[in-house]
């Protein structure tokens, strides 16, 4: 479709491709809602008119139905849902996204450069607008071992790329802190492109460092005061509804006429079952709108905003010239997605998403599990009797620290789940180097078995928990077997989400993991674990620069001063 | 000043350059105002902090007043203030502005890329941002003469220019809602970057198209529900308030909390006269004050909406990494700047600019007259009895047209100031063709003498009006005496302002200019003509593209019908 065809169209002179008629316009430009007629030609919306005045070689009659932009994600990690980026596509498309902006940080600590060339690869030609930001941080830190670094020779050529629009979440803010030449070498990578960060409790001086080094955006407030402040001092405010960190309801009330072109809305990370049972970003406008958030509002901070924020003048609401990315719903109280249109095509209806054909991809992506099993086994000889622990906080990805006396049999330190003090240990899996780290952890309150998992932020090592060393043993020879997922063990009993896509995704339909997800979540929770998600606890408990003790590869965290402790404190 | 410094600075670990304390911050993004020491280094806002947490090696005690960021004007064409880039600066950066987006159009209907090379050159080095949008349609239409073409070509060529930041207006709607070739080529050397528009009176579905068609704003509305529906499309409105068109009490009820973001001011031409005595975007912000806008959306209008409308990252606002450009103030209600700093360095002070180094400049710009002074007579043979006048519409650029019975004397027609009908005519300037129109007009009501100027947009031929034609041979040879300018004479009396820069601009100081120019105002009154600025009258009767009859060097224009029409109707 050239611009001289766009015009005609839009002036009515020759017929539009699709014509949608009898529309209620969500105007967020205007804030207003306007009743229209549609025109689209060559995937992009030609004009807005009182019915009548415009013909279409194709008709659907919306028959007063809503019509807003396109959702967009302002933040995702795509690996989080466990699943391909086509059966990504599948479960939010239906919702009403049509654009994600998608740091593919995960894969990245596995794969390197390969895991975020394969995530480009598997983005095209789906009924969904994948743009990534380059990953800036991989490794997370220096305590964790992760399967590639990405330096800022890495980035500067991943920004080449059209689909890549900036730099992804700056978590190093000790790094920028202290303005080191490798942040620094990073920051220089973006240009004028936008870097989001990712500052949680970045308070005063600091954060006015931090925001003076360029960085954008911030997804981790949890309170207002920090929200208000970071707002303040020219952050955007991406809100974060994610299935483990949950602030829109904590955060909305900043969110005034006055204040609303400051924040967006971000999904960050949500698991399979998550998105298939309560949404996307829909959700989230569905939720804004029931803590009282007026509509047009909601769908400001779900589409007009983002795509502001970055640059994507194409898209972000319904005006002429915009691509025909388009939500059609009939609750204005309570947005539900009847048809998504994408470019103009429908591509989905009444939350299904349509056939659609895509080149076959073939990934051949390296094996990522390079672990022997002789070198599995977990004993902790006795060096002392008093030992810390990593104490959990159900929902949260923080943890606590204490000491406690260290059960001890036959010389060894072993799990006493009568105290609920279970073993736990990350295994190095990239390398082949054998290295793992042992501890104690509180809070999973397993009586039998063991969890094991190679989703472990940021580096995805190997992570096990369990009441006995052998069970442990079972459960990783299991994802070996498995060439990464998830288990449950217990006895004879096992239960097993393959992900054999770098050990982060599956292969399968999102329904069919999601079922195993749930099925897997049921068996822990037979086991003792009270969690709602004691894998996504577990994931969380490896990665080294989150407070306040973590187990790496490399032995204990203690986060807040940035070292390695010993197990034993006597 | 490299990013670590500054990142040092913010964080309080070294001092700031300088230090201002007691400030009251308008904080544009939390739309609130904010008690903070402002540190800055290298030219940036390093943070802003509570009193006391900052060191300064200057420091600057504001006492309690306000402070806004620098000001910006989104449109304006720097030669209709008729004095160079640093004499425009001496009059507006006083006043609180500290960036423009200016569109050289005038001088490059003169001198083309010389003229915009001039202009680029001198806007360098002056305590003021210039930036320029590339002069999309020069000529303004195909019935005028000017002194240069512009074509796609030299537009790419300028946007190539880090100072160039997109395309300027474009006034061709008829050409784009053709979808012309030669428009469509210009509208696809932007790229990303912004397109101005200029879209008067263009509604519906032909606004449809003009919006398809990439066109982001426009500065032409003059009525609420243009505007409303302009918005609605998608367009950025900048509200305009030039000397001879203002719009803002028109224009400021659309601007709610919801909306203001998609709105802009701008002033498009203002006479020195006009900046010196009301002042530039300040006098913006304290009308919009005093009818009823909250003073921080004011400010967001003259500066962060802007900012973000042309990508300027770097302004717009006060946050850490920002352009210390400030404006500081004392009464909310009424802003008026007591201090200006740009790039941390006190700029003007009490509505003065402080002196500033500046490497010395030569233009050295072509002679932009050639004119010889023997084809200089106005007769007009009679050829019919009745002919078309053009009507003047005081305080409008639009005219009428009505026929009148020819004043006729010795088988020519003549000038009868009687009844208000003088001669009018435009003599093409740039090529020496000796090509030439002459009409009649009523509305300037001189008894005596008559008016000239270089000033005629937008080819900027020489326009003379006169009660004879000796008048107004005299008055074409003063002009050409001094190399162009505005000139009034009566019989032995000549009052006249030279602008020697193409014709355009004056080498003098703006105070100078203002002076001349209420010296030349006030002679006009004294020969009859009852018009608040009868040069600015006089410069838009040569505009072919504003209906409904003008006059260029091609003769009289229906501009309705895009056609040359004769003088005589019988």
């Amino acid at each position: 479709m050239d611009l001289a065809t766009l015009i005609q169209v839009a002036r009515g002179t020759i017929p539009a491709d699709l014509l949608l008629t009898n529309a209620r316009v969500l105007d967020l430009y205007g804030h207003d809602i306007v009743e229209a007629d549609l025109a689209i030609a060559g995937g992009r919306i030609a004009g807005l008119a009182p019915s009548g005045e415009y013909r279409g070689r194709e008709v659907h009659d919306l028959a007063g139905q809503y019509v807003a932009p396109g959702l967009i994600d302002a933040h995702v990690h795509i690996e989080s849902a466990m699943v391909t980026v086509p059966e990504f596509a599948r479960a939010v498309v239906p919702r009403g996204t049509t654009t994600v902006i998608a740091d593919p940080h995960e894969i990245a600590n596995v794969l390197g450069m390969t895991g975020i060339r394969y995530m480009l690869d598997a983005s095209k030609y789906n009924p969904l607008s994948v743009f990534l930001m380059a990953s800036s941080c991989v490794p997370a830190g220096p305590l964790e071992s992760s399967g590639a670094q990405l330096t800022a020779y890495d980035l500067e050529s991943l920004l080449q790329d059209k689909w890549v629009l900036g730099l992804a979440e700056m978590m190093d803010y000790p790094g920028v802190l202290a303005a080191t030449d490798e942040v620094l070498a990073k920051l220089g990578t973006a240009g004028a492109r936008p870097i989001d960060g990712h500052a949680p409790g970045v308070r005063g001086l600091d954060l006015n460092a931090y925001v003076a080094s360029g960085i954008g955006s911030d997804h981790e407030c949890t309170t207002r005061e920090e929200a208000q402040e970071k707002v303040s001092r020219g952050m955007v405010i991406m809100i974060r509804e994610a299935t483990g960190a949950r602030n829109l309801a904590d955060l909305l009330p900043l969110v005034t006429p006055h204040t609303a072109r400051r924040f967006l809305f971000c999904t960050d990370d949500r698991t399979p079952v998550h998105l298939l049972e309560d949404g996307h970003i829909d959700a989230m406008v569905r939720q804004a709108i029931a803590l009282g958030l007026d509509p047009l509002t909601a769908f400001q901070l779900a589409s007009l905003n983002t795509a502001e924020y970055f640059s994507l003048r194409d898209r972000g609401a319904i005006g002429p010239g915009k691509r025909a990315d388009l939500m059609v719903f009939d609750d204005l109280q309570s947005p539900r997605a009847h048809a998504v249109y994408r470019g103009g095509r429908l591509v989905a209806k009444n939350g299904t998403l349509l056939p659609y054909e895509r080149p076959l991809r073939s990934p051949a992506l390296p094996v990522s599990l390079n672990v022997r099993r002789t070198g599995l086994q977990f004993r902790i000889p006795a060096e002392g009797t008093r030992v810390r622990v990593i104490d959990i906080i159900p929902n949260q990805i923080k943890t606590t620290a204490s000491v406690a006396d260290a059960p001890i049999a036959a010389g060894e330190v072993v799990a006493d789940p009568s105290r609920d003090l279970l073993k736990l240990a990350v295994i190095e899996r990239h390398t082949g180097s054998g290295r793992m780290g042992v501890g104690l952890v509180r809070g999973f309150a397993l009586t039998v078995g063991a969890l094991a998992s190679t989703v472990a932020h940021d580096a995805h090592n190997i992570i096990v928990t369990g009441c006995s060393d052998e069970a442990m043993r079972a459960a990783v020879e299991l994802l070996l077997e498995m060439r990464g997922g998830l288990v449950a063990v217990a006895g004879r009993d096992a239960v097993r989400l393959p992900l054999p896509i770098a050990g982060l995704m599956s292969d399968q339909p999102i329904g069919t993991v999601a079922e195993q997800l749930r099925i897997l979540l049921a068996m822990a929770r037979r086991m003792g674990c009270p969690l709602a998600d004691p894998f996504m606890t577990l994931s969380f408990l490896a990665l080294s620069v989150i407070p306040e003790l973590k187990l790496t590869d490399h032995g204990l965290v203690d986060v807040t001063q940035g070292r390695i402790v010993p197990l034993f404190v006597n």
